[in-house]
């Protein structure tokens, strides 16, 4: 059976990027730069006042304390004309720019006024002192941002700073999401035996949103073929399609029967994990289609594991979740060669991460996700672990 | 000067949760919920099968392999009626009711059909075997989720399992943002010497969001008293108030002038930290309000320090962001009793973070807060610090 590496590898060798636009930038946060920001004017723009206090030459300062006369404040927004002076200083407010021939600048502190007009300097400070020069931040041609960085609050504060009011980022992948099955019934119906809430639409979305996509639900399909060809025809206008819980007995039969009507050119469909083994992966014409398992929780590590590596790649970002290494607080079981990728709940205490399975594990138990803040990765050729070994947790809040 | 823990917890001592509101299922994702989540049924529903297989009686499996009769094909969404008698067997999909009588399943991997309506059972199963037991993820009566707790994928799922399409969340906090001073300019406007461009309704805005809370921008006042206050009474609708830029001296003066003319009762205005010394803190009614400093750096950092930990309090989550410990990369400069907050990057190997400084910390440098993924926390009574020191990294990523 595929391992891992060689499923996601499949999965992402046709990757390319994504197209961009141009949105303005109080809609940009989240969203991924399509390309580098480069700084058309320096940040600050002229060398400035880091403190409140007193532009100064230091020339002047060759005793201490001297008293020198204040000919001007600049406050901010303005520049002065007027041209300091031996015996002068000028009253400057943190921001302001610096006056034509002072050198440094002084804090309030470090004076005290002794009369009208005249401030007196108690400490000595050296040329260039409590200045911001002019392109300190960031250089007029310099990259200040990169393809690929998301759009944080301090990269919309730096694209304000450098003037840009629209931006240029990747579109949102489109990820179309279709639930199969007779047994599911939607959020409104009432259960009775046999049936089962849909959770994936719900949990599916969050996870493409999560990520930077925009999901397009495609409602429940019942186990029927036209009905099947007819929702998956129209996700073929997304970026990504998910078949989800079109992957077991009888079930899948159908829900193959249906791609492969509309071309589906299958490129693997199982792998050796767990959860979420049986995972159909493949094309039709040139949209990516993932057939996921049905319950909630193989459903939802299938996404993290398989489909949103893909939704990265689109976004020229980087595939793999960060990953720390945790000590063990329950043993984990394992006796096949598949990955296994198990839910954990972490906590961090004499710099260590712990890791603590969140309750039984079974495919079904959708708690396991809720509670936990971490997937450890059990490698295939790894055997049983016990409590204190060492385990790489990719790190998902 | 007051010390950062003192100021903070003046900050929180008056702070209540804030009102809830029902939102729609589909738009609760990030939000945060309000009150606890009970399972009004058992999840699953009823037992079910946990493969693709067939449903047996164990006691039909004292000699492997064995023959069994197949007298009816259960899939999901289908209840049957049958009863399962000696010597039969009956195929079912993963997920489908568990029929009367029967008391385990086996994989359809460990069986072959011999003959049309024949299955060869190869292996024994236990009683209780591959079937997953109604309630076994929440039972009926059970506090799925709880209060507090953030809106995300794994959440939406167990909602959506529980037939929840509306939830109660905590309102998002109303974040008023005025920023002030005659040197700040818009987007859209030119350069020239002494202006410099508004950052900080973008970046403090992304903060806002970022943290669950909804921007309410007030716009760029000029340093006119008159605009100050016309502009200060439209943020008393929201839940907290922020004063960008208006601690420097001169400014303040008019910025507290204005404030007190509508009846600003303030608690603090200088804290012992850095970035961001001067700080205001107190009341307009009941309207916290924030004057935080003007600088792009300062603002976020004070942001982080001191709103975000009261827009956590309203919506009743922990106030601290999570903190670890690492190694530091670079040298910490240090001679006064301020807290420090410095930003860093971090990166992971070994089993350890290590912290290094995002180049310059100048107040004026955002492209230290662009770098960082944590801000290293240096307390009022640390020295200075070399590499290889031990820091705590709050990680805001």
């Amino acid at each position: 059976m595929l391992k891992y590496r060689q499923a996601l590898n499949i999965v992402l060798e046709g990757a390319r990027p994504i197209e961009s636009e141009w949105v303005a930038l109080s809609c940009a946060r989240g969203r991924v730069l399509a390309g580098n920001i480069t700084a058309q004017d320096n940040i600050p723009y002229n060398d400035n006042s880091a403190m409140d206090g007193y532009a100064i030459r230091t020339a002047d300062l060759k005793s201490i304390p001297r008293d020198l006369k204040v000919i001007e404040v600049v406050g901010c927004g303005k520049s002065i004309k007027k041209k300091i002076r031996q015996g002068e200083a000028i009253a400057i407010m943190t921001g302001a720019p610096i006056p034509e021939g002072c050198n440094s600048v002084i804090a309030v502190e470090d004076t005290e006024l002794v009369s009208q007009g005249i401030v007196r300097i108690l400490r000595r400070v050296e040329p260039g002192k409590n200045i911001r020069r002019s392109g300190e931040d960031v250089r007029k041609g310099e990259v200040a941002l990169r393809r690929g960085a998301i759009v944080g609050p301090a990269e919309l504060g730096m694209l304000a700073s450098l003037g840009r009011n629209k931006v240029r980022v990747f579109q949102k992948p489109l990820v179309a999401i279709l639930i199969t099955g007779n047994e599911i019934i939607g959020p409104g119906e009432r259960l009775h035996p046999g049936k089962v809430r849909d959770a994936n639409s719900f949990s599916l979305s969050g996870l493409v949103e999560k990520f930077g996509g925009l999901p397009f639900l495609l409602g429940i399909a019942p186990d029927d073929k036209v009905e099947l060809v007819r929702k998956m025809k129209k996700g073929l206008k997304s970026d990504i399609m998910i078949i989800s819980g079109g992957v077991s007995m009888g079930r899948f039969d159908l829900v193959r029967e249906a791609l492969t009507s509309i071309g589906y050119r299958e490129r693997f469909w199982k792998v050796a994990v767990r959860p979420g083994m049986p995972i159909s992966f493949g094309y039709i014409g040139r949209v990516p289609v993932f057939g996921l398992p049905g319950n909630p929780v193989s459903s939802m590590v299938s996404f993290l594991e398989f489909v949103r590596p893909l939704m990265m790649k689109l976004m020229d970002r980087p595939v793999d979740l960060p990953i720390i290494s945790a000590v063990l607080r329950t043993p984990v079981m394992k006796k096949d060669n598949k990955r296994h990728f198990l839910r954990v709940k972490m906590d961090y205490r004499d710099q260590k991460y712990f890791a603590s399975l969140t309750g039984p594990q079974g495919s079904g138990i959708l708690k396991s996700m809720v509670e936990c803040d971490g997937i450890a990765v059990i490698p295939e050729n790894s055997k049983a672990l016990k409590i204190g070994d060492r385990v790489a947790v990719q790190l998902i809040v």
